[in-house]
């Protein structure tokens, strides 16, 4: 399954990859990665090895399905918060504070960064160029701009910094001071792109 | 010795440190960091152990002590580079692509990022936060705008995400579309303190 696909499908598109993604999460946030095999997630999630080998060969492909999964949860979250406000402007100083917001509770992510960031820290940097692209698609598909892609590159690289290094020299403990910051630094953006 | 101290040290004033730091380098370069041990840099740099340990007790003070000298030459060719430049903007620019030249350029930087992500990852991210300071505190004292310490840091990030994660829908190969990208998307920024 390409990046796309799996970031296009529906969520009850395919029932088996649900069930082993819903298994392979809950296995990643109770042992960790190291500690869990794709024999283990076959088990979970009730299913035949076979099953599972055949759509994820290697357990770094259900890294890689688990993550792309948030992500994909993440977006439409996103964009169902987002897509009602009036102003480009809004739109990106809210997502920015629910950005920071999903980031900061997700169980999954900061358990791995504090007991595995030897497996999770590749996916979010040398390795992240895909997740990268689909997060930089579908921010510049709402921007009208004719420079989107750079500008929604700048916004994924900007909230991907604050997940990987959270201590700054700004407040962003609370929303207001997120969206204190979004609208000083990040909204300047929209209007970066010249002629 | 402190972050700041060691930003601030100069490099004749402990010939001893310097010594050491050299050796790490080279053999972190040669062998990389997991087959160097601090005795090997202790025979490497012609010290006795004791002399070694005293200042770099353990093999990651020694990472953290070359990273932040390597860091300190960066900041150093930097200021002596954009420091005639007349305009904020045009320091924004020429620094912009130095920074990208000086990254892709340095060894062993790439070396470790290829075989020893576990190893150079932590302090590039979860453990950045000293580097940051250090470099965002460089960068905001030759800002002139209330809000410095701010456009500092996101100057600083967007530096980092590119050294992480290099592959981007933005030309970023030559010189020329390294300046481009920072005049139309990081110069704005000077600006954007305002209220």
């Amino acid at each position: 399954m390409t990046l796309v696909e799996l970031l296009r499908a529906d969520d009850g598109s395919d029932s088996a990859n649900e069930r082993i993604l819903d298994a392979a999460y809950e296995r990643f946030l109770a042992f960790g990665v190291r500690r869990t095999t794709v024999d283990d997630v076959a088990r979970q999630a009730g299913l035949a090895r076979v099953t599972v080998y055949r759509r994820f060969a290697r357990k770094n492909d259900l890294v890689h399905g688990v993550m792309l999964r948030e992500l994909r949860r993440f977006l439409r979250d996103f964009e169902r918060a987002v897509a009602p406000l009036p102003t480009a402007a809004e739109q990106v100083v809210e997502g920015f504070a629910l950005t920071l917001r999903v980031v900061r509770g997700h169980s999954l992510l900061a358990r791995l960064l504090v007991t595995e960031p030897e497996t999770i820290l590749p996916h979010l940097t040398t390795g992240a160029a895909p997740y990268l692209a689909v997060a930089r698609e579908f921010v510049a598909a709402h921007l009208d701009s004719p420079d989107a892609e750079a500008i929604a590159e700048m916004f994924v690289r900007v909230s991907l910094s604050f997940l990987l290094t959270p201590s700054s020299a700004i407040p962003l403990e609370t929303d207001d001071q997120a969206r204190a910051f979004a609208r000083r630094h990040l909204v300047p953006f929209l209007s970066s792109g010249g002629r």
